[in-house]
């Protein structure tokens, strides 16, 4: 019930604020006796670190994860496993004017609102820089979903800058990895490049995207009626991460556009157990996975924090005009990636502790 | 952490299958004092109730809603409201078939996998008749609503039939009612009769829909960083629904398409306090509500129940092929519009009672 | 977080006033494909139903328990299992007077002062007869350990009444169900006969009793640091019943008197792993079970509904005399014995399924 | 959910192990606004601290408290506020003895059983220790509290040394603060100090205590039917405190003792409302606070780690005797004093703020 935690039983609640002394995880409910190091975990964090290319905020930190608790020898112990990560780039730029006047499309305005009192540095609560907390918390999903699911994979890629969109047909997983963007078609990055130089540095502007998260290999059977449904909490978690405004699973937004003779996935017998033909289900049927690949897409907003001036009004209530400097991202999506991966992690292993705690080891229900 | 539950401190339990003796909801944390009557609910059920028109499921049910508890002399009194709605038209027709083969785009197999056991009569727990009890649930949010926040009210719509949308410039509040559809657009509707008279008796066939409800006059500061964010939890609770597949906040999956100068909505200042010059947030930023309209979007898929032979394979893992027969929506759609209102409704009395949990009555920072 | 729940996986909602059409309990998290019927759960209901002999209340109720969903076929499906116990014997009595003076002793102050409202007939929300619903679930939750944990007993008994203490020499399992007062030792039932006789007959009063509930056979490695506890879950529990002032584990309270040599459980080594030459620890150590039997006991404090006049004031703030008539028990610890059982059998199997859930099934670390 | 937080809104989360580099809490829903500093908690652990006096553990720390996030500009925002205090007198002494044989009256056995892994350094996280976190949030709830209820005082005291009661008669409440025992029985002093020298310098044995909390000027209407009461709450609060066996609140075990006439707390009318003659309920009636002083007591059992030798098992099964050398308490009840205090503000705030989201500020019902 707290309100900075997300999970049932796996279970993180993440604290601190951009320009903080540190920000970190608390992470609960973890199964014992799963080999974990802080490099396991810095892997990830490595990942979604700014100041890796041109594209992302050129804050330039270490984001180094310690371990303070619930690991012996190299081991998790099943108590709680505190992640830290100390804040070391906090330039004492004056913040007196984000202070005064409300940055649009940031929530500096709703923190006051409903608190009376923000820190305004650097964002505050409200950063992304939270997210990096998330992204250690789903590396100690990860290391316990490698023991308890080694089938599963979770993979996250970005489809979509703007309105430029991959091409499917062109779809490469191992491009993924090779290029700024974590894009799957190598003929987008050269375009997806392009526009985004141009944005930066001409029009001092920047663009939404689109991430996609799949987790193949994961079991049947995890996720719950009617409201620990797996699609339930895939996209309280999805949407919960900064900028998201819109989360679909499989056909998401689109199966509004299909029809039941289309949409229905038809089920054949495979050698292992049911062959779907189509995953428009996104690998969930009823809040409960198929077995199939789990498909995640969320949208995240383009960032508001842009050269170009913006009308806005003050904490006296005056009209007023802002530009936002500082460090930050023309694409804030691309940093999304390993965040959306993160969360899969986290969901994905709540989900597999949950079913093992009610129905016991794997699926219960055989066919064939 | 209960797995049929939602909300933090305004809490709803449901219950119950769609062919046993009956179904409801459990609803804990509702405030003292208000005004309640099964009257008061039942207008809510009587929306959502089938057998309206021809574009919905012929089961005839008169879904009327008894309150076993929490009433005293026509008020809340605190403790848990259980509402009842038994099932009276459950015929009694042969479920062998759909016993023994899982119909595609159903939860049919997962419930099975998971559980190894389902009660197969009219889809059991996963069937949308289970949105009875969240009706029910809201009307009782409704109540309480109507006492803490009497300037909200909640409307919901249906902005697309399959790939038909409305024309936003033909938008009419005073149609919604006005048509089986709860459609916005008269012109739309005209299309999309004729459109779902085809699928439903020439075609065999079904669709999906996107549905739009907004909330208009909630106050400024609700929602909570953040995994308790306003847009997070309204994603799950819409999500939940059956059938969902895609949910958005303000501009939603299109805010990937937009820049940041569009994005941002500039602040003014009012008589009343801030004023945007747009809403492409939907009313929330950072998790917590502006006082800006809560504009939240859902698709629901084409019900996979249709009476074109699909394949699918048997509790023995032998291929076959299912027609489904019975009385189903061409539009389940249609249903959901006031079932996404309950589930807004829900999602707010809750967060107005987390908020005046934490940080007292109404928003604390005051502006200008 | 409900708060009218109980449990983390095997999670427990009642509802329901003592003169309203119903109360029940909404059971959640239980294991599917456990064989269940009403039968199973009305034998507990019998054990604790009033009007069973001249010491309980006449309150004359069958307390039929309908299971109205959850159960597919005699075997529970892993949905929400609602229990309905309709109250048939609500006298038409005039609750005028209790409605203007609150009862000393009673919670009709607290409840008027918090929400402003209060249901008085027979207690409302407040009543002893809340506990059936728990009862129930206890029921569904025997049923499940009957599966999970089939070496597992749990019993309760009385082991003072008013100052009368049991002399634990003569403990005698076998007794405990041939007298009304669930009394383990024979020689002391005849004394408490005649002491309740001249209570209820002659002095108009009532008295407290001291219960203990013991579990054997439960295995170790339940409960979790740090608030997890089962010890704690243990406390919480058995407080939460009607009248309970005093909870203890093992030694309880007398463990301050013991010193550390006393007090220690030494450990040797039995065929089956570990043995313990004492039992203070009351089979709990760090919040863990060791495998030994876990002891409860708990105090019911006497009720304050006797004929004697007690001072009290009305609603308006004025000072006036109250006796309250009725149908009441002079001893309604004799009722809390299957109530405290019913808890800890929620209890226990909550905490086997939240074991399972995060370290999977049985006991991790070996001995030997 | 989380097994290692406790609180419904106000909630905290422990974490650390007693000899890791560091242990703490992360303290969410806290109100915004509050004046809060290092200083403001560190004034309640400096009263917990060990090495105080000669009847506490020698391992000498600062523990002096970082607070890492939630605060800004010396106010709590609202977000989660994360409390470290680091482990400094880690002595590199050999914890192999320890490692492989299982200390009797220590949960060693317990987590190895559950686990399969523990981390046997100074306990682990079933170490005492583990409390200097409580303390500190509790600290944060203190000073939350010294804003919404400025009249409320929380205070604790040792009434009962083994066998050795504090005499009611001479309570005193000024004399708490001035020994070593938090005894508020001048003449006890004596005697206490006496008897702790001779179990610790020449029995080399340990003793048990019981500790009373008193919260004076808590509002009428805190609590909750059924299983968010007060008095359940504060069962579990203090339960999960390290070595605690029982708890009681007003009459508690002794009110088994007492007749309904004697039980009953006669009601008058005062000035300012309600008064009773007497507090057997100890504040708490149904789970909800009465206005009178709210009562707590509980059992905390001696400590096992004493230099007589004990029989125990190793890790092979095979059987031993041990001695805990090492920095041990005598009486480790006298460091369970702030941390009952801690517990009791902690449980406190959080029903403050539980009611105020439920019912609004302050009680509902007027009397009079």
């Amino acid at each position: 019930m707290s309100i900075n935690s997300f999970g049932h039983l796996f279970r993180t609640t993440t604290w601190g604020e951009s320009h903080g002394p540190a920000l970190g995880a608390t992470v609960d409910g973890c199964p014992p006796g799963i080999a974990l190091s802080e490099a396991d975990l810095q892997v990830w964090l490595d990942k979604r670190r700014p100041g890796q290319s041109r594209y992302t905020t050129q804050r330039r930190e270490p984001d180094a994860v310690r371990i303070l608790s619930g690991i012996y020898e190299g081991q998790t112990t099943g108590t709680p496993i505190q992640l830290m990560i100390e804040n070391t780039d906090q330039r004492s730029k004056d913040y007196g004017e984000i202070a005064q006047k409300f940055r649009p499309g940031h929530a500096d305005i709703t923190y006051w609102q409903k608190y009376g009192i923000r820190d305004p540095r650097g964002g505050g609560r409200s950063s992304a820089r939270e997210t990096a907390a998330r992204v250690a918390a789903g590396g100690v999903a990860r290391a316990a979903l490698a023991v308890l699911a080694p089938r599963l994979t979770i993979t996250g890629y970005m489809v979509q800058m703007g309105a430029k969109r991959i091409d499917r047909a062109r779809f490469d997983a191992a491009q993924i990895a090779q290029n700024d963007f974590w894009c799957p078609d190598a003929t987008a990055v050269a375009e997806w490049r392009d526009y985004l130089d141009f944005l930066r540095s001409e029009d001092h502007n920047s663009v939404g995207a689109v991430i996609e998260v799949v987790a193949s290999g994961a079991p049947a059977g995890l996720g719950a009626p009617i409201y620990g449904k797996l699609d339930s909490d895939l996209a309280a978690a999805m949407m919960s991460i900064n900028a998201v405004k819109g989360v679909e699973i499989g056909a998401g937004m689109a199966a509004a556009e299909l029809t039941g003779r289309e949409n229905a996935d038809e089920i054949t017998m495979g050698p292992d157990g049911p062959v779907y033909t189509s995953n428009h289900a996104g690998g969930i049927l009823g809040g409960i996975s198929t077995g199939q690949d789990i498909v995640v897409r969320f949208a995240v907003k383009p960032t508001s924090s842009i050269l170009t001036p913006r009308r806005t009004i003050t904490l006296q209530g005056e009209e007023a005009e802002i530009i936002t400097k500082g460090r930050h991202d023309p694409c804030v999506g691309i940093r999304a990636v390993p965040v959306g991966e993160a969360m899969m992690a986290c969901v994905l292993l709540d989900h597999l502790l949950l079913h093992r705690g009610q129905v016991g080891d794997g699926p219960r229900g055989k066919i064939g």
